[in-house]
């Protein structure tokens, strides 16, 4: 039993990109801990309670994970039992002894700055003195460009949970509870065969919708108040999100309706922005432009889109200062909503991927107010 | 429409007794940003994508939000429209701009030193210069008692999630994959009116449950082999766990059976340990010692149990040098296993409630090897 998507992504060669990476940027050792940046070059798929640490340098791979996963990684994993340790009370203390380095060996280490625990960042320290830099902006270059394999998973989990939503929409009605249609949702997602959800789906329905609320409660549908759900399932490990707004049991008042319609404008014309060259905030400014006509910018309190992978949000951030530029092999969300009280919230959210010429919309079910 | 759990729990009480301790332990100021830890005093169910940050002095409660959750936690958490912000760029001189702390007011201030991410608490320090304490143990010694109420959630979640196994256990059947149980404990988990999963269920068969696996594959289930199943739903907040093994098809074979019978009585010699007075460690070490008569002590690779509540692992947990004494109002899981190559997995895990006389068991359906 192979862990999936082994077979089509060459995790050593991603390893290999980082190790480059190092070597231009200066960094003796990479220390990494974070899920998805663990997965990414392991190809590990990790228990949702447990952790593993990956130690990169130019010569050594070390992996350390708990003592129950051992013998299930050193059989499947593509990083042999030679490399593989339980992880241990110090895992610097560890790696120190495996690896024989010194303070003369490693000067600098990488690390994820950002969202280091503060005890294992304090338990390299003690074990080390040197300089560290931040690791996670030279993995996010290389996680930022989904490669042809990673770009045909995700067409493949963004068509799936296009289904999934198409499905929902048609099971909705008066009465239902907001909770239902989610069970509902996870149960399409799991069927379809997705190894888990990118986040908790949640449907949020009148004041529900305008509050915002981001999770689903026992409130029950009424007649023409607007739906919103949000769900993606993880595909081979790689996340998908998709939302729609609808209503249940006939049509929604012409207030309604306008709020919709500014919000699907807003997603439509930030869409149409999206393609290489472009810069992430671009996408943003213009749904704010579009809200602005509706003179409804105020009700839109969130960013336009994301980027999507191993995790749900990762770069680039389709917001307001964001400058970076689109690539082609990126894949972003774009997601304006607009709430507002006594009338409703309304977001329409797609998956692109950004290619030569423009881009390719990866989700397909029907977007309009149905 | 009100969050869950907010009727019946007290949620102000249990800032009032952290301020006692933290009063005793000489914190001024306690920030908490786990998930858990915020949801225990705010009674605000968060997204799971989102977080927030929690600011705890005698005086003043300050609770920064994300501004897409702004409105809707002022009008359904406790904690006030006037307490309530958004979180900020900086988040720390955010607080000192609300509060008008200084140097001088604030001697020690109170973080989740293990698990608080590095870039938080650089933010904190550039913003203020004084002594930092862990909190975390006087939040633990609040968490792992659980009140009348709390007790009452989790034997709720815990008949919940009897009768969910016993239902998967029916339905498990010859051919069927490991993924397919697990989508049909996902989908009665909701229909029973959990929140959510405590973790992400798994099923592991045959050579997947010695390894040992812990996540469901596509492995179809094989006459006679052992089959164990591992899941939780979450109750209003409150996470619950189980495990049973199992076969279909028929009576598995003399070395299977002897495997289970192994891990069985070890739980329940384990169990009849289970009591006031009694320190963790004691129950762990019965443990091992009835794998030991059975010669299976080295296939024992995890501890013996752990406490639940907002996490699913936390305070107490059973395993080797845990002198912690059990207290009535503690509820922990037991559930030691053996997983042996070429035989199988087996293990059975129950929700104990530590009471005055011993202790009560929360979890209810059939242990036997069916």
């Amino acid at each position: 039993m192979m862990n999936e998507g082994m077979n089509s992504l060459d995790y050593e060669a991603r390893v290999d990109r980082l190790r480059e990476k190092m070597e231009d940027g200066g960094i003796d050792l990479s220390i990494l801990y974070q899920r998805s940046n663990v997965r990414y070059f392991t190809g590990w798929r990790q228990n949702t309670t447990s952790f593993s640490i990956l130690f990169i340098t130019q010569d050594e791979l070390v992996h350390m994970v708990p003592k129950l996963d051992k013998k299930a990684v050193e059989s499947e994993c593509w990083i042999g039992p030679s490399d593989t340790y339980e992880i241990p009370e110090n895992p610097m203390r560890k790696y120190k002894e495996i690896t024989g380095f010194d303070n003369n060996s490693i000067d600098n280490i990488g690390i994820e700055s950002e969202i280091i625990f503060n005890s294992r960042l304090k338990n390299i320290k003690e074990n080390i003195d040197c300089r560290f830099s931040d690791v996670q902006p030279l993995i996010t270059s290389l996680r930022i460009i989904k490669s042809s394999a990673e770009q045909e998973l995700l067409k493949e989990g963004a068509l799936a949970i296009s289904e999934v939503m198409t499905d929902i929409i048609e099971a909705a009605e008066e009465g239902m509870k907001e909770k239902d249609i989610t069970a509902k949702a996870k149960m399409l997602m799991d069927l379809r065969g997705g190894e888990t959800y990118s986040f908790e789906p949640f449907a949020m329905s009148g004041k529900n919708s305008w509050l915002p609320h981001r999770t689903s409660t026992d409130k029950k549908f009424k007649k023409n108040e607007l739906i919103l759900v949000d769900m993606g399932l993880v595909w081979r490990g790689y996340c998908t999100d998709i939302t729609r707004t609808f209503t249940v049991g006939g049509e929604p008042d012409q207030k309604k309706i306008d709020l919709f319609d500014a919000a699907y404008e807003a997603q439509k014309e930030a869409k149409k922005k999206v393609g290489p060259g472009v810069k992430a905030k671009e996408v943003h400014e213009r749904a704010v432009e579009v809200f602005e006509e509706y003179g409804l910018s105020e009700y839109f309190p969130h960013l336009t889109g994301h980027g999507l992978g191993y995790d749900i949000h990762e770069a680039p951030i389709l917001d307001e200062g964001q400058e970076i530029e689109l690539k082609p092999g990126m894949v972003v969300t774009v997601e304006p909503g607009v709430y507002k009280e006594g009338i409703g919230g309304a977001r329409v959210e797609d998956m692109l991927l950004v290619t030569e010429k423009g881009h390719e919309e990866l989700t397909k079910s029907e977007r309009k107010l149905i």
